[in-house]
Protein backbone atom coordinates (compact mmCIF):
# COMPACT_ATOMS: atom_id res chain seq x y z
CA UNK A 1 0.00 0.00 0.00
CA UNK A 2 1.37 3.90 -0.82
CA UNK A 3 2.26 5.27 2.17
CA UNK A 4 0.76 8.86 1.68
CA UNK A 5 1.13 11.35 4.69
CA UNK A 6 1.83 11.03 7.93
CA UNK A 7 0.57 13.09 10.64
CA UNK A 8 3.09 15.19 11.19
CA UNK A 9 5.24 18.01 9.35
CA UNK A 10 5.71 18.30 5.76
CA UNK A 11 8.82 20.03 4.80
CA UNK A 12 9.61 21.63 1.58
CA UNK A 13 12.55 22.80 0.29
CA UNK A 14 13.74 26.32 -0.64
CA UNK A 15 16.84 27.88 -1.66
CA UNK A 16 16.05 31.63 -1.38
CA UNK A 17 14.90 31.08 1.76
CA UNK A 18 17.42 28.96 3.68
CA UNK A 19 20.15 31.67 4.70
CA UNK A 20 22.82 30.77 2.11
CA UNK A 21 22.95 27.11 3.17
CA UNK A 22 22.71 24.78 0.07
CA UNK A 23 19.79 22.45 -0.26
CA UNK A 24 21.39 19.72 0.31
CA UNK A 25 22.81 21.05 3.66
CA UNK A 26 19.30 22.02 4.72
CA UNK A 27 17.42 18.58 3.79
CA UNK A 28 20.58 16.59 5.44
CA UNK A 29 19.29 18.64 8.58
CA UNK A 30 15.70 18.17 8.28
CA UNK A 31 16.20 14.52 7.90
CA UNK A 32 18.35 14.35 11.02
CA UNK A 33 15.71 16.18 12.72
CA UNK A 34 12.91 13.42 11.70
CA UNK A 35 11.13 14.99 8.68
CA UNK A 36 9.05 12.39 6.96
CA UNK A 37 8.32 13.76 4.15
CA UNK A 38 10.10 16.20 2.60
CA UNK A 39 8.57 18.06 -1.15
CA UNK A 40 10.81 19.47 -3.64
CA UNK A 41 9.87 23.06 -5.16
CA UNK A 42 12.85 25.00 -6.25
CA UNK A 43 10.88 27.57 -9.55
CA UNK A 44 14.33 29.14 -10.24
CA UNK A 45 16.65 26.28 -10.95
CA UNK A 46 17.32 25.27 -14.41
CA UNK A 47 15.89 21.33 -14.90
CA UNK A 48 19.65 20.19 -14.95
CA UNK A 49 20.52 21.11 -11.54
CA UNK A 50 16.52 20.09 -10.47
CA UNK A 51 17.79 16.65 -11.31
CA UNK A 52 21.55 16.73 -9.56
CA UNK A 53 19.88 17.79 -6.58
CA UNK A 54 16.68 15.51 -6.64
CA UNK A 55 18.86 12.66 -7.49
CA UNK A 56 20.71 13.19 -4.37
CA UNK A 57 17.86 13.76 -2.12
CA UNK A 58 16.38 10.53 -3.09
CA UNK A 59 19.41 8.56 -2.02
CA UNK A 60 19.52 10.69 1.22
CA UNK A 61 15.42 10.35 1.31
CA UNK A 62 15.66 6.84 1.02
CA UNK A 63 18.56 6.13 3.46
CA UNK A 64 16.27 8.21 5.84
CA UNK A 65 13.08 6.43 5.50
CA UNK A 66 11.65 9.71 3.81
CA UNK A 67 8.69 9.89 1.31
CA UNK A 68 10.41 12.28 -1.31
CA UNK A 69 7.74 14.36 -3.39
CA UNK A 70 8.78 16.60 -6.51
CA UNK A 71 7.10 19.72 -7.23
CA UNK A 72 5.52 20.09 -10.07
CA UNK A 73 8.31 18.40 -12.63
CA UNK A 74 7.34 15.14 -13.07
CA UNK A 75 10.01 14.18 -15.86
CA UNK A 76 12.54 14.58 -12.81
CA UNK A 77 10.27 12.28 -10.47
CA UNK A 78 10.24 9.74 -12.44
CA UNK A 79 13.98 9.80 -13.25
CA UNK A 80 14.87 10.07 -9.48
CA UNK A 81 12.24 7.40 -8.79
CA UNK A 82 10.48 9.83 -6.13
CA UNK A 83 7.86 8.34 -4.37
CA UNK A 84 5.70 11.20 -5.92
CA UNK A 85 4.83 14.48 -7.55
CA UNK A 86 2.90 17.42 -6.24
CA UNK A 87 0.76 19.61 -8.63
CA UNK A 88 -0.90 23.12 -8.70
CA UNK A 89 -4.50 23.79 -10.33
CA UNK A 90 -2.59 25.15 -13.34
CA UNK A 91 -0.10 22.36 -13.43
CA UNK A 92 -0.22 19.42 -15.40
CA UNK A 93 -3.97 17.65 -14.60
CA UNK A 94 -3.75 14.75 -11.83
CA UNK A 95 -5.22 12.32 -14.62
CA UNK A 96 -2.01 12.85 -17.20
CA UNK A 97 0.14 12.93 -14.60
CA UNK A 98 -1.09 9.65 -13.23
CA UNK A 99 -0.70 8.12 -16.86
CA UNK A 100 3.20 9.29 -16.14
CA UNK A 101 3.57 7.84 -13.01
CA UNK A 102 1.38 4.82 -12.81
CA UNK A 103 -0.67 3.41 -9.82
CA UNK A 104 2.05 3.10 -7.21
CA UNK A 105 3.28 6.65 -7.18
CA UNK A 106 1.97 9.65 -5.02
CA UNK A 107 0.17 12.16 -6.50
CA UNK A 108 -0.49 15.62 -4.67
CA UNK A 109 -2.83 18.45 -5.73
CA UNK A 110 -3.05 22.13 -4.28
CA UNK A 111 -6.99 23.06 -3.71
CA UNK A 112 -7.94 26.20 -2.24
CA UNK A 113 -12.10 25.48 -2.23
CA UNK A 114 -14.42 22.97 -1.74
CA UNK A 115 -15.14 22.23 -5.29
CA UNK A 116 -11.14 22.11 -5.97
CA UNK A 117 -11.17 19.64 -3.20
CA UNK A 118 -14.13 17.60 -4.34
CA UNK A 119 -13.01 17.83 -7.86
CA UNK A 120 -9.03 16.49 -7.03
CA UNK A 121 -11.23 13.31 -4.91
CA UNK A 122 -12.82 12.57 -8.19
CA UNK A 123 -9.85 13.07 -10.21
CA UNK A 124 -8.11 10.73 -8.08
CA UNK A 125 -5.41 12.60 -6.44
CA UNK A 126 -3.58 11.07 -3.20
CA UNK A 127 -3.60 13.69 -1.23
CA UNK A 128 -4.47 17.15 -1.46
CA UNK A 129 -2.84 20.41 -0.08
CA UNK A 130 -5.29 22.48 1.84
CA UNK A 131 -4.80 26.42 2.01
CA UNK A 132 -3.20 28.90 1.74
CA UNK A 133 -4.22 29.49 5.66
CA UNK A 134 -2.32 32.46 6.02
CA UNK A 135 -0.93 34.96 4.03
CA UNK A 136 2.15 34.23 2.79
CA UNK A 137 5.06 35.20 0.56
CA UNK A 138 6.79 32.33 0.07
CA UNK A 139 4.67 31.12 -3.21
CA UNK A 140 4.67 34.05 -5.70
CA UNK A 141 1.54 33.21 -7.66
CA UNK A 142 -0.59 32.01 -4.69
CA UNK A 143 -3.91 32.86 -3.98
CA UNK A 144 -5.62 34.95 -1.40
CA UNK A 145 -5.45 32.78 1.89
CA UNK A 146 -8.67 30.96 2.45
CA UNK A 147 -8.65 30.26 6.04
CA UNK A 148 -9.43 28.12 8.51
CA UNK A 149 -12.67 27.47 7.20
CA UNK A 150 -11.81 25.75 4.06
CA UNK A 151 -9.42 23.23 6.54
CA UNK A 152 -12.93 22.82 8.76
CA UNK A 153 -14.62 21.47 5.58
CA UNK A 154 -11.77 18.99 4.38
CA UNK A 155 -11.47 17.99 8.08
CA UNK A 156 -15.38 17.64 8.40
CA UNK A 157 -16.29 16.40 4.92
CA UNK A 158 -13.40 13.88 3.66
CA UNK A 159 -11.28 10.77 4.73
CA UNK A 160 -9.01 11.88 1.85
CA UNK A 161 -5.02 12.55 3.20
CA UNK A 162 -4.36 16.28 3.44
CA UNK A 163 -1.96 18.56 4.14
CA UNK A 164 -2.45 22.38 5.77
CA UNK A 165 -0.41 25.18 4.12
CA UNK A 166 0.53 28.61 3.97
CA UNK A 167 1.87 30.96 6.21
CA UNK A 168 1.94 28.36 9.04
CA UNK A 169 4.50 29.20 11.87
CA UNK A 170 5.60 28.01 15.49
CA UNK A 171 3.14 30.45 16.71
CA UNK A 172 -0.27 28.66 15.11
CA UNK A 173 0.97 25.85 14.28
CA UNK A 174 -0.73 24.46 17.22
CA UNK A 175 -3.85 25.87 15.87
CA UNK A 176 -3.69 25.05 12.79
CA UNK A 177 -3.76 21.19 14.35
CA UNK A 178 -6.32 22.25 16.85
CA UNK A 179 -8.71 22.49 14.28
CA UNK A 180 -7.95 19.05 12.28
CA UNK A 181 -5.34 19.62 10.41
CA UNK A 182 -3.99 16.07 9.76
CA UNK A 183 -0.51 17.31 8.29
CA UNK A 184 1.25 20.61 8.32
CA UNK A 185 3.64 22.12 5.34
CA UNK A 186 6.05 24.51 6.71
CA UNK A 187 8.51 26.29 4.42
CA UNK A 188 10.27 29.34 5.71
CA UNK A 189 9.77 28.25 9.22
CA UNK A 190 12.06 25.38 8.41
CA UNK A 191 14.23 26.04 6.31
CA UNK A 192 14.87 29.81 7.68
CA UNK A 193 15.77 28.22 10.90
CA UNK A 194 19.00 28.79 12.19
CA UNK A 195 19.10 25.93 14.11
CA UNK A 196 16.52 23.47 12.09
CA UNK A 197 16.74 20.23 14.82
CA UNK A 198 15.90 22.61 16.79
CA UNK A 199 12.96 24.41 15.53
CA UNK A 200 11.20 20.90 13.92
CA UNK A 201 11.34 19.58 17.34
CA UNK A 202 9.76 22.69 18.88
CA UNK A 203 7.13 22.31 16.01
CA UNK A 204 6.50 18.97 17.06
CA UNK A 205 5.78 20.33 20.33
CA UNK A 206 3.11 23.09 19.31
CA UNK A 207 1.86 20.47 17.35
CA UNK A 208 1.30 17.57 20.24
CA UNK A 209 -2.06 19.02 20.95
CA UNK B 1 13.52 4.79 -39.50
CA UNK B 2 13.32 8.10 -37.75
CA UNK B 3 13.15 11.39 -39.98
CA UNK B 4 15.22 14.22 -38.22
CA UNK B 5 15.27 16.81 -40.26
CA UNK B 6 14.70 18.02 -43.65
CA UNK B 7 16.90 20.38 -45.43
CA UNK B 8 14.63 23.19 -44.98
CA UNK B 9 12.79 26.00 -42.45
CA UNK B 10 12.43 24.67 -39.12
CA UNK B 11 10.29 26.89 -37.36
CA UNK B 12 9.12 27.81 -33.47
CA UNK B 13 5.79 29.09 -31.69
CA UNK B 14 6.82 32.43 -29.77
CA UNK B 15 2.66 33.76 -28.63
CA UNK B 16 4.95 36.39 -27.24
CA UNK B 17 5.50 37.54 -30.73
CA UNK B 18 2.70 36.49 -32.79
CA UNK B 19 1.01 40.32 -33.01
CA UNK B 20 -2.04 38.56 -30.42
CA UNK B 21 -2.70 35.39 -32.64
CA UNK B 22 -3.18 32.55 -30.65
CA UNK B 23 -0.37 29.99 -31.31
CA UNK B 24 -2.98 27.74 -32.67
CA UNK B 25 -3.53 30.06 -35.22
CA UNK B 26 -0.10 30.68 -35.95
CA UNK B 27 0.52 27.12 -36.71
CA UNK B 28 -2.21 26.71 -38.66
CA UNK B 29 -0.91 29.50 -40.92
CA UNK B 30 2.69 27.49 -40.77
CA UNK B 31 1.10 24.10 -41.77
CA UNK B 32 -1.07 25.60 -44.45
CA UNK B 33 2.57 27.20 -45.79
CA UNK B 34 4.01 23.57 -46.01
CA UNK B 35 6.03 23.89 -42.60
CA UNK B 36 7.42 20.28 -41.93
CA UNK B 37 9.53 20.41 -38.68
CA UNK B 38 7.57 22.55 -35.64
CA UNK B 39 8.59 23.17 -32.23
CA UNK B 40 6.56 23.90 -29.37
CA UNK B 41 8.48 26.36 -27.52
CA UNK B 42 6.46 28.37 -24.94
CA UNK B 43 8.61 29.71 -21.62
CA UNK B 44 5.67 31.79 -20.19
CA UNK B 45 2.75 29.08 -20.40
CA UNK B 46 1.81 27.02 -17.69
CA UNK B 47 2.01 23.59 -17.88
CA UNK B 48 -1.91 22.54 -18.05
CA UNK B 49 -2.04 25.30 -21.06
CA UNK B 50 1.11 23.67 -22.27
CA UNK B 51 -0.68 20.38 -22.79
CA UNK B 52 -3.69 21.59 -23.79
CA UNK B 53 -1.99 23.62 -26.94
CA UNK B 54 0.13 20.68 -27.51
CA UNK B 55 -2.55 18.00 -27.77
CA UNK B 56 -4.09 19.79 -30.72
CA UNK B 57 -0.42 20.90 -32.29
CA UNK B 58 -0.04 16.77 -32.26
CA UNK B 59 -3.34 16.69 -33.94
CA UNK B 60 -2.84 19.35 -36.71
CA UNK B 61 1.19 18.34 -37.26
CA UNK B 62 0.38 14.55 -37.29
CA UNK B 63 -2.67 15.33 -40.17
CA UNK B 64 -0.47 17.67 -41.95
CA UNK B 65 2.93 15.43 -41.71
CA UNK B 66 4.90 17.64 -39.81
CA UNK B 67 7.25 16.39 -37.49
CA UNK B 68 6.46 17.80 -33.97
CA UNK B 69 8.91 18.98 -31.32
CA UNK B 70 8.52 20.11 -28.02
CA UNK B 71 10.85 22.53 -26.10
CA UNK B 72 12.37 21.26 -22.44
CA UNK B 73 8.85 19.38 -21.47
CA UNK B 74 9.78 15.75 -21.78
CA UNK B 75 6.57 14.66 -19.56
CA UNK B 76 4.91 17.09 -21.96
CA UNK B 77 6.34 15.61 -25.14
CA UNK B 78 5.49 11.80 -23.40
CA UNK B 79 1.87 12.99 -22.95
CA UNK B 80 1.10 14.23 -26.48
CA UNK B 81 3.21 11.62 -28.02
CA UNK B 82 5.55 14.45 -29.67
CA UNK B 83 8.21 13.05 -32.33
CA UNK B 84 11.01 14.73 -30.01
CA UNK B 85 12.25 16.60 -27.57
CA UNK B 86 14.42 20.01 -27.58
CA UNK B 87 16.97 21.11 -24.74
CA UNK B 88 19.27 23.03 -23.62
CA UNK B 89 22.66 22.67 -22.23
CA UNK B 90 21.01 23.98 -18.72
CA UNK B 91 18.22 21.45 -19.48
CA UNK B 92 17.53 17.44 -18.55
CA UNK B 93 20.98 15.97 -19.94
CA UNK B 94 20.37 13.97 -23.46
CA UNK B 95 20.89 10.58 -21.64
CA UNK B 96 18.07 11.08 -18.90
CA UNK B 97 15.74 12.69 -21.70
CA UNK B 98 16.84 9.05 -23.81
CA UNK B 99 16.03 6.98 -20.54
CA UNK B 100 12.05 8.75 -20.64
CA UNK B 101 11.69 9.11 -24.21
CA UNK B 102 13.40 5.91 -25.55
CA UNK B 103 15.43 5.24 -28.79
CA UNK B 104 12.43 6.34 -31.50
CA UNK B 105 11.97 9.55 -30.20
CA UNK B 106 14.00 12.56 -31.19
CA UNK B 107 16.29 14.29 -29.44
CA UNK B 108 17.48 17.91 -29.98
CA UNK B 109 20.19 19.84 -28.17
CA UNK B 110 20.76 23.40 -28.33
CA UNK B 111 25.26 23.79 -28.93
CA UNK B 112 26.99 26.69 -29.51
CA UNK B 113 30.58 25.49 -29.60
CA UNK B 114 32.96 22.55 -31.49
CA UNK B 115 33.34 21.40 -28.05
CA UNK B 116 29.18 21.41 -27.29
CA UNK B 117 28.88 19.90 -30.72
CA UNK B 118 30.97 16.71 -29.84
CA UNK B 119 29.97 16.51 -26.76
CA UNK B 120 26.43 16.36 -28.08
CA UNK B 121 27.12 13.35 -30.54
CA UNK B 122 28.75 11.57 -27.68
CA UNK B 123 25.37 11.63 -25.84
CA UNK B 124 23.41 10.40 -28.61
CA UNK B 125 21.67 13.85 -29.69
CA UNK B 126 19.38 13.19 -32.61
CA UNK B 127 20.14 16.80 -33.93
CA UNK B 128 21.80 19.73 -33.02
CA UNK B 129 20.77 23.52 -32.44
CA UNK B 130 23.83 25.48 -34.07
CA UNK B 131 23.93 29.11 -32.74
CA UNK B 132 22.41 31.71 -31.86
CA UNK B 133 24.17 32.77 -35.32
CA UNK B 134 23.59 36.00 -35.12
CA UNK B 135 21.94 38.72 -32.19
CA UNK B 136 18.64 37.95 -31.43
CA UNK B 137 16.24 39.35 -28.82
CA UNK B 138 13.73 35.91 -29.03
CA UNK B 139 15.53 34.12 -25.98
CA UNK B 140 16.16 35.57 -23.08
CA UNK B 141 18.81 33.35 -21.36
CA UNK B 142 20.55 33.09 -24.46
CA UNK B 143 24.68 33.30 -24.92
CA UNK B 144 26.31 36.00 -26.79
CA UNK B 145 26.08 34.89 -30.91
CA UNK B 146 28.68 32.51 -32.08
CA UNK B 147 28.72 33.99 -36.17
CA UNK B 148 28.79 31.93 -38.66
CA UNK B 149 32.12 30.31 -37.57
CA UNK B 150 30.82 27.58 -35.38
CA UNK B 151 28.58 26.90 -38.20
CA UNK B 152 31.57 25.93 -40.72
CA UNK B 153 32.90 24.02 -38.03
CA UNK B 154 29.78 21.85 -37.70
CA UNK B 155 29.44 21.64 -41.60
CA UNK B 156 33.26 20.93 -42.24
CA UNK B 157 33.51 18.57 -39.72
CA UNK B 158 30.08 16.73 -38.82
CA UNK B 159 27.64 14.61 -39.85
CA UNK B 160 24.85 14.90 -37.06
CA UNK B 161 21.52 16.95 -38.61
CA UNK B 162 21.69 20.07 -37.50
CA UNK B 163 19.37 23.17 -37.76
CA UNK B 164 21.15 26.87 -37.97
CA UNK B 165 19.27 28.99 -35.30
CA UNK B 166 19.96 33.21 -33.87
CA UNK B 167 18.50 35.98 -35.73
CA UNK B 168 17.82 34.61 -38.43
CA UNK B 169 15.77 36.49 -41.21
CA UNK B 170 14.75 36.91 -44.55
CA UNK B 171 17.72 39.59 -45.65
CA UNK B 172 20.41 36.63 -44.42
CA UNK B 173 19.28 33.34 -44.92
CA UNK B 174 20.33 32.60 -47.71
CA UNK B 175 23.87 33.87 -46.37
CA UNK B 176 23.59 31.04 -43.62
CA UNK B 177 22.13 28.40 -46.30
CA UNK B 178 25.07 29.39 -48.78
CA UNK B 179 27.25 28.68 -45.55
CA UNK B 180 26.23 24.67 -45.71
CA UNK B 181 22.98 25.19 -43.36
CA UNK B 182 21.25 22.42 -43.57
CA UNK B 183 18.23 23.20 -41.99
CA UNK B 184 17.03 27.13 -40.73
CA UNK B 185 15.06 27.94 -37.83
CA UNK B 186 13.24 30.67 -37.48
CA UNK B 187 10.74 32.40 -34.82
CA UNK B 188 10.01 35.84 -34.98
CA UNK B 189 10.57 36.46 -38.88
CA UNK B 190 7.25 33.74 -38.63
CA UNK B 191 5.16 34.45 -36.20
CA UNK B 192 5.82 37.75 -36.18
CA UNK B 193 4.67 38.35 -40.30
CA UNK B 194 1.26 39.62 -41.01
CA UNK B 195 1.23 36.70 -44.00
CA UNK B 196 2.74 34.20 -42.63
CA UNK B 197 2.56 32.08 -46.05
CA UNK B 198 3.41 34.77 -47.80
CA UNK B 199 7.35 35.03 -45.44
CA UNK B 200 7.46 31.22 -45.77
CA UNK B 201 7.32 30.96 -49.65
CA UNK B 202 10.03 34.39 -49.85
CA UNK B 203 12.34 32.91 -47.41
CA UNK B 204 12.05 29.77 -49.37
CA UNK B 205 13.29 31.34 -52.73
CA UNK B 206 15.69 33.09 -50.46
CA UNK B 207 17.20 29.54 -49.09
CA UNK B 208 16.84 28.26 -52.64
CA UNK B 209 20.48 28.72 -53.45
Amino acid sequence: MKRVLDTDIYALTDAGLSRGRSVIEVADAMLRAGIRVLQYREKERKAGVMLDECLQLRRMTREAGCTFIVNDHVDIALLVDADGVHVGQEDLPVEAVRQLVGPDRIIGLSTHSPEQCRDAIARGADYIGVGPIFATKTKKDVCAPVGLEYLDYVVQNHDIPHVAIGGIKLHNAGEVVRRGARCCALVSEIVGAEDIGDMVARLRRAMAV
